[in-house]
């Protein structure tokens, strides 16, 4: 691959060698994936663009970024606030935990029957296989599940990690736990970066996340229209790289891709001839490239038109108040805006059934796909109640349960058929 | 069995015939892991007594007290103030779920791979086969691991459920939230009990339970002895039933059985040779009838001389200051007890390593069995800092994952001897 970057990438401390095996297979598996579809939007050319280079010139970006003083913070979870981040002006980024990674280092510190996305970050580590791990001067961790809490305790050996409260219910305390813990936070990018946030900067970085946001949730809407104008696996993939890539620049180019859409719907075209079975999925998050479920349910005949999840939808669905410029009240209506993520991890959680049942009618799914990840507990049992729910409703759905490996594909696609025939 | 409690049995709804099945099997099974113990403290007759009668004469009891009014909490977790359940004139029980009872049940609401612990609760209860839970006036869940804090909103179609928030961290925050969950409880009890819960009766109820730990970790201190005075399978009994039996007279019964044991000590005898390698269990709680491990160990050639385990020692050996009468002085003295105990659900968690190392010490331990229930993520991850950790203490450990299946005994047992012969 491009050994342009293969000094930047020895001193981010990386397997080389490793690493262009990796780089190799994630071509293929793009080309097979995405490229390969029909049909695709022009405005997709920026995405495939970046994903191309995503361990090259995002990486050369931030390299630079870092060099003029720029910190990095890494992240693992939708409840950690970039807004924070960026008011410090820092540079917020997912990390790599989408790929069956590095599995025989993380299971010498982590059970078998842990998750494959926290199995792969702690594999991405110490295969030394994830240049944006290792570019981060610190990586925020959260309380979500049992398994990231705790596995955070183990990755802290090999990185630094800090580690913010999300509490188990949305009680008015657990609520005030979550103010206290924003606030902690913010002390501490302060501290991290040297730089103090301001209440215009801080104002600033809001409505920055915001029009991400909007332009997400612009996205999504289009795809309530009949035939579906992107293939879901294109619409996962612009909120993957939503946590990756600069947000002035991915908002403008999302803009631009949505303009190119909403020209499609008005010539009624799609990406899939109409009448094809429109599938909404919910569940755990998808991180980059874990497009396994996607590829098997597209692959199948059908098209995703969203995303209940913590790579779509619980990503961009609720804004920060504007309305407000005080530091304390912005704390306050960060604190809010993220307190009203329904993820799993809260009990009770019924919120989240009303999200599906929503997403389902206004983007006219015909069935619910829920995908837990092996051994992800808050959505494998949730998903029993959510099961129960959308029956009252009158809303198909089918439960997954699978992990990153490809062991699996054909059981899979034999269940997302027979599910498909039903629908 | 004994006919006599069938009427009782029938009015609490239980499956007259599988229970009768149930308490034959255990029977048999108390028999062959107890009854079968050589140079047993004739004290334990108290506890032959009362498993034998556990779910006659016990239930006949609560039964009366229900029909003169009072309340019946049951809980799942050493998280659960019983100081408040007693203090408003009410009866707290630990609730069945330490067999494989009911699983075909239990397994249409819950994911497969759910630890054994929560599949037993939901499975006795849909089978209809524990009168403890179905004499319960409400049931008292708490947040502390995934898998039960997501159990909790199914078992809550079945009974009703009132949810304690236990926090992730022991920051200063998340102990505010945890006295702000002490008072919401106390203000629930007093609701469904209608008694006022004065401090007179919380202090009277805070020296009870206190009295009750005095006494088990007199128990537990008496086990440093060599030769061990008792065995570790009847050790575990007593913390079993500690959640069953009425506290004071239980205290009473344990003072009695401690004194006869200082007086085996006195006397140099004991369960097992001097000589007899010593184990300390760490890890996960075992609910009766879960004696699976302690048998194999034992009966391998070992004696356990320890449990930091919630049936054990993470139950008794904080107690609540006494020395403060005022209300919101005492909710603060329980709110600061419970906070204290170690478990794997806090992140960091580093104090139950030292725990471990203290009491492998003080009990003269010559090695750890750490048990984690299959799939319980907090035992299971946080067992590998563990094993580092008193590594560098000189302590061997051996991680056992397992649930209430007999199917694995054998291979277990084989991990176990090894074990024994290289410490």
């Amino acid at each position: 691959m491009t050994n342009a970057y293969d000094e930047m990438w020895k001193r981010l401390d990386l397997d080389l060698t490793a690493h262009e095996g990796l780089l190799t297979v994630l071509g293929k598996f793009y080309n097979d994936i995405y490229l390969d579809q029909n049909g695709r939007p022009r405005g997709m050319e920026y995405l495939d663009f970046v994903i191309s280079e995503i361990h090259g010139l995002r990486i050369q970006e931030i390299t630079k970024a870092k060099s003029a003083g720029k910190k990095v913070f890494g992240t693992f979870c939708v409840f950690v606030p970039e807004e924070i981040i960026l008011a410090a002006d820092a540079i917020a980024i997912g990390l790599c935990s989408g790929a069956e990674v590095g599995s025989e280092h993380a299971e010498r510190y982590l059970p078998r029957n842990t998750c494959a996305l926290i199995k792969s970050f702690l594999g991405f580590r110490l295969a030394r296989l994830c240049p944006f791990t290792n570019s981060c001067d610190l990586i925020i961790g959260e309380t979500t599940c049992d398994g990231k809490k705790k596995a955070y305790e183990i990755f802290n050996d090999f990185m630094p990690i800090y580690i913010m409260e999300v509490p188990n219910t949305k009680s008015p305390a657990a609520k005030e736990l979550f103010r206290y813990e924003v606030e902690r936070f913010k002390d501490k990018v302060e501290q991290v970066t040297g730089n103090r946030i301001t209440e215009d900067r801080l104002f600033a970085a809001i409505r920055l996340v915001n029009r991400r946001r909007r332009v997400l949730n612009r996205l999504n809407a289009i795809r309530a229209a009949e035939p579906a104008p992107i293939s879901g696996r294109d619409a996962l993939l612009i909120n993957q790289v939503a946590f990756y890539d600069d947000p002035e620049r991915f908002t403008e180019n999302i803009e631009r891709l949505c303009d190119e859409l909403e020209e499609r719907v008005g010539r009624h075209e799609g990406v899939a001839p109409e009448g094809t079975k429109r599938v909404l999925i919910s569940g755990c998050p998808m991180a980059v490239p874990n497009w396994k479920l996607p590829y098997i349910i597209e692959g199948s005949g059908a098209v995703i038109v969203g995303e209940e999840s913590c790579v779509g939808q619980r990503n961009t669905r609720d804004l920060v108040d504007e309305d407000v410029r005080d530091m304390g009240d912005m704390l306050d209506a960060i604190t809010d805006r993220y307190m009203d993520i329904n993820c799993a991890v809260f009990t009770p959680n019924e919120p989240r059934l009303r999200d599906i049942e929503q997403m389902a009618r206004t983007l006219k799914a015909d069935g619910v796909i829920h995908y837990a990840l092996q051994f992800c507990q808050p959505y494998a049992i949730e998903s029993v109640k959510i099961e129960q729910g959308l029956k009252r409703a009158g809303i198909p759905l089918l439960r997954l349960e699978t992990g990153y490996s490809m062991e699996d594909i054909e059981p899979l696609k034999t269940r997302v058929e027979a599910f498909l025939e039903i629908i």
